[in-house]
């Protein structure tokens, strides 16, 4: 154990010994378990001994290993959370957990039985339920697109699988269902590629990245290094790929990244569609549903995986192959200058290093990836793909419903929102950090401004926890600094920037449950003092959950509420963003990606572009090749003639 | 000629056909040739004809080529403009412009001159005039970088090279200039790299792109066709890249697509700085301003090269060698799904066809880049790289003025914008096409939406030419229809939609020159009906142009003002989007890239997605390699111990 880090992902033997103690603890009482995972380590016992190691001096006693397991009595289906050290192998606390606090989704039951998380509609609901929505399997080919041949009724199940009703699905403008009609034949839409009908591109040639002395990276169990950065890989099954620790150059600039939540409500208004309202994170996890990555499917070149652990629900390990990949990409050109005086060019290329988890709930997919660059930017990059959730409806609507996009026969994606939350927690050039924004303001026309041209910036620190807006029309940047290092040479505080992705916020009225259960994504930035424990934007529970500031599973917005002191503090950003997204029929069957990126930029952070050292783009490094037209005068081709000047 | 499309670019034999035309319509006088440039053609001769060619039927009678010329009369230095039949050799139009219009920059006249477009504080100066910025260059190396060591001293020319004053720069908070002190030598910011410092990274090891069966794409002269795209590829001494009769499986999409303007504004308050506001476009070109691009540098992979021609003052044709490449990139994934219950994964590479032109202005460089992919959507991408525009400054101002960044000992560089227009001119399924815009609004609360959670959209026509703007929180989307088309599987319109980027617009006050010169950029869409020779955002002569809406040189906000019906009519969408740049440190002395797109997705045009039969993203098409950890087991490097359990 003296060789793990207390940000490694938990291991095998460590998942086998907290099933160990408890079943000592809960002797004769079997169990069952949901998540057995690594918990963040005590951040003031972690802060001295990873700067120990950036510092390299001799390294404090190892910070202890938590653990924590979530599971519940088969005898009395009664739920617990249970704490461990995994260093000294003691329990920090065992606690049952409130009858209304639900676990994620069970696995389908049925073939082709699409369980969704039940959603909310009520206070009261102690049950644990789930809404499974049915699809027709047209023909006996394993790969056959169920999601494009929905069923009209959709059976509602009990934790222990009993049925507790069946829901009629409304195929209309309102709320009123149909009596069951004999099923009439449709035609699926097909997304496989052995299923289509149209004959496969031809004329895409290979393009292969090689990298003949290998990749630039090193990694070391989960250190990873490359260009002046060193970071961990972390992985749990609830957030999946998690950054800690991040230095450039042996400087701090973030001490944890991660995808703290993500909720699709939509705005289907009929029920039972109202309750339609993912949080994959809180509800799922994007740990257990991190893809196994095999190589040459999802990147080229050279190519690293990490693998994870998780826990299966009698108390076995369960080894997550490859669930994180890590390979380097180049992104064209980072900067060029031609002087155009001596008519020579300067060229960096845009080299990045990309970690990179897909994760698959059920019909949809997302990926995400953190790129780092040379010139310092950290970037994450969101890809929605996957198959859009679908909804029978009645031809003789005219084919349209004001909610939802016709993607097939009688089949329709409704409208739907994605919105997630990326935890910034900064370290700038220490732990103790500042938030503040910058807005571009016109200068008031005066003797300093006689002409109207000129502007400057407005900067407004944030000085107790609490969320503040975007604004595309003061152009406002969001930055972290430590307000005790001035850069030398601008005199400013040293900062990173984040290049926000101002977006729409929850169309739900705010009355309802799916817009105070998602409280993290009402505002576009959050900021508030870290403490121990608070890393998830819509709480710990979010299944069955009514709001995100109940108790037992606070959120973002509820922890702001403490209006703590801010500046210069430990202090963590949450950035809401989204996509608003309205089906087109060319999103179906499977949608050809939306991308996003948030940026983390170096501001006032150093003297001067980073990346100027990187090596010069030329020919001998690069080895293109020059593409030959088949033709290669067009007076050969018989088809043209030169064209003669006759005046 | 016979061999010439009238979207080609111009050739060198053109070239001297009009100056020939010229040189006998003014016999005896000496010209000095500023422009001489394909004519876009006539729209209504030109869409029977591409018309004809997209169906495969005969072809009509070919349409006219025709050319412009700008150019002075060296006897009483009057300009003209001249229009030019290029197919019957016959002169449409030559006419002289009044004295107030200005062409584009001479060439600098002393080394380490740097001459600027004079820009506008008055609307009564008739000579043509700039203003030339000094740099010191400290060594003698020909990379010395004099942008970082700005003198404190700028003189003003005419046209003659006849010095009308030497402007004395201000240094500090206010107007005022200091006497000159002597010369104190600063340390320059290099960016060269054998001028650099510090050592090169030599950690950072090849990427190469092989394409062992060749590249995916063909041209025939300028004809580009790839993945059931085909479009031609224009290019001009003003707009350069130029994007032309763009169809997608045989279906028209756009006319034309090109980036029509950009202006720079910047933010220092302090006479002579207060005209600074570049528009590249139009006082100078993107197209003679054009890198010349070669193997290797710009781009991996198979790579073909256009050149373009230009004219010199002498009326003398010149190539423009490899000013536009077109190269294929991987992008990463266009779709991924995973079926959880086979664990199949379908996945589809994004492969894209990149349209490249780079062009260096001066201190400064803007990567243009039109990029097309297999799900039928068209990006543009915009890089703003290069040299920031720098000021002197006194060190005892404490190091920070406040509309400027220090980026150097004594050098700062002032705060600007970029604001760009993006000129399409649609033709979808056609070429009467309508405009609107759809947000996303929640519905009220009501027997159809008795849980609050629906939402729906709401579309407002663009019935007369104008403006709109965007919106965050409306999640506006434009788009581009044809209302004669209805898709069968939606009974939607047929249409393309348009990912604005929202932006900051002008700063400087409305009753500026550099506002009003600048009309195109104060609303971020216009819709005006299509007009020939209505190209140019800003109106054709920018340079020292007072307003958009000067009769001489009208821009987009001049031509909606005819209020021209535009629903179902030939309308041209300007989309305007800016970067508000405040220069960090780490923008010098070569910005790392900022990057912008605006992506042209299909939307309801067909009937799914479009990537579906792209070849699946397998090991034996990438042939991808595993990355190998120098140490393939921590137990062997003596470093770990496996960790037993004891409990």
């Amino acid at each position: 154990m003296a060789s793990l880090h207390p940000f490694d992902p938990i291991t095998a033997d460590e998942i086998r010994l907290v099933v160990r103690i408890l079943e000592k603890s809960f002797s004769g009482v079997k169990l069952r378990y949901k998540r057995n995972d690594i918990q963040e380590p005590m951040k003031k016992e972690v802060i001295p001994y990873i700067e120990a190691e950036r510092l390299g001096q001799p390294l404090p006693p190892k910070p202890s290993r938590l653990a924590y397991a979530i599971f519940h009595r088969l005898d009395n289906r009664a739920f617990y959370k249970a704490l461990f050290d995994l260093t000294s192998k003691a329990v920090i606390y065992a606690k049952e957990l409130p009858k209304h606090v639900q676990m994620q989704l069970p696995p389908g039951v049925v073939v082709c039985t699409e369980p969704w998380m039940y959603g909310t509609d009520t206070a009261n609901e102690n049950r644990r339920l789930f809404q499974c929505y049915l699809y027709v399997v047209e023909i006996n080919h394993p790969e056959n697109h169920h999601y494009s041949v929905p069923c009209r009724f959709s059976p509602v199940f009990g934790i222990t699988h009993e049925l507790v009703r069946v829901d009629y699905l409304p195929t209309g403008l309102d709320h009123t269902v149909r009596e069951t009609q004999p099923w009439k034949p449709v035609k699926t839409v097909q997304y496989a590629h052995e299923l289509l009908d149209e004959p496969m591109r031809q004329d895409l040639k290979p393009y292969i990245v090689q990298q003949p002395q290998g990749a630039s990276f090193s990694t070391e169990g989960n250190v990873v290094s490359w260009q002046k950065w060193r970071f961990r890989v972390g992985f749990n099954s609830r957030e999946g790929l998690v950054i800690y620790n991040v230095t450039y150059d042996g400087r701090n600039t973030f001490y944890c990244l991660s995808l703290s939540e993500m909720t699709v409500p939509y705005g289907d208004p009929r029920a039972p569609y109202h309750r339609k309202q993912a949080f994959d994170i809180g509800d799922v996890g994007f740990g257990i549903t991190a893809n196994q990555l095999s190589l040459g499917c999802d990147c080229l070149g050279h190519i690293h995986y990490f693998d994870g652990h998780t826990v299966n629900s009698s108390g076995e390990p369960k080894r997550l192959d490859s669930v994180i990949c890590l390979h380097e990409v180049d992104q064209g050109l980072q900067h060029k200058h031609v002087n155009y005086r001596t008519n020579t060019a300067t060229v960096v290329r845009n080299r990045q290093l990309v970690v990179q988890m897909i994760c698959t709930f059920a019909n949809y997919e997302y990926i995400f990836a953190f790129i780092f660059d040379q010139a310092a930017n950290i970037e994450l990059e969101v890809r929605a793909t996957g198959i859009l959730s679908t909804t029978p409806f009645d031809d003789d609507t005219e084919g349209t419903l004001p909610w939802s996009t016709t993607v097939g026969p009688g089949v329709a994606a409704p409208y739907h929102q994605h919105l997630w939350s990326l935890r910034i927690d900064p370290a700038i050039d220490g732990f103790k950090n500042t938030v503040f924004y910058e807005d571009s303001v016109p200068m008031p026309i005066s003797e300093y401004n006689p002409y109207g041209v000129g502007y400057i910036t407005e900067k407004i620190i944030m000085k107790t926890s609490g969320s503040a807006q975007t604004s595309v029309d003061r152009h406002r940047v969001f930055k972290m600094c430590n307000a005790n290092v001035i850069n030398p040479l601008t005199k400013k505080l040293v900062a990173y920037k984040i290049h926000t992705v101002p977006s729409q916020m929850p169309l739900a009225h705010p009355s309802t449950f799916g817009y105070q259960r998602a409280g993290f994504a009402t505002q576009p930035i959050w900021v508030s003092k870290y403490k121990g424990g608070e890393l998830y934007a819509a709480g710990e529970f979010t299944n069955q959950s009514t709001s995100s500031q109940n108790e037992y599973s606070e959120g973002i917005d509820a922890w702001v509420g403490r209006k703590d002191p801010i500046e210069n503090e430990d202090v963590v950003v949450w950035h809401a963003f989204g996509l608003t997204h309205n089906p087109r029929p060319e999103d179906f069957p499977v949608m050809p990606h939306e991308k996003i990126n948030v940026v983390l930029k170096p501001d006032h952070f150093f003297a001067k572009n980073l990346a100027l050292d990187g090596p010069p783009s030329t020919q001998a490094f690069n080895k293109s090749v020059l593409h030959e037209e088949p033709f290669k005068s067009v007076c050969c081709s018989g088809k043209a003639i030169l064209w003669q000047v006759d005046q």
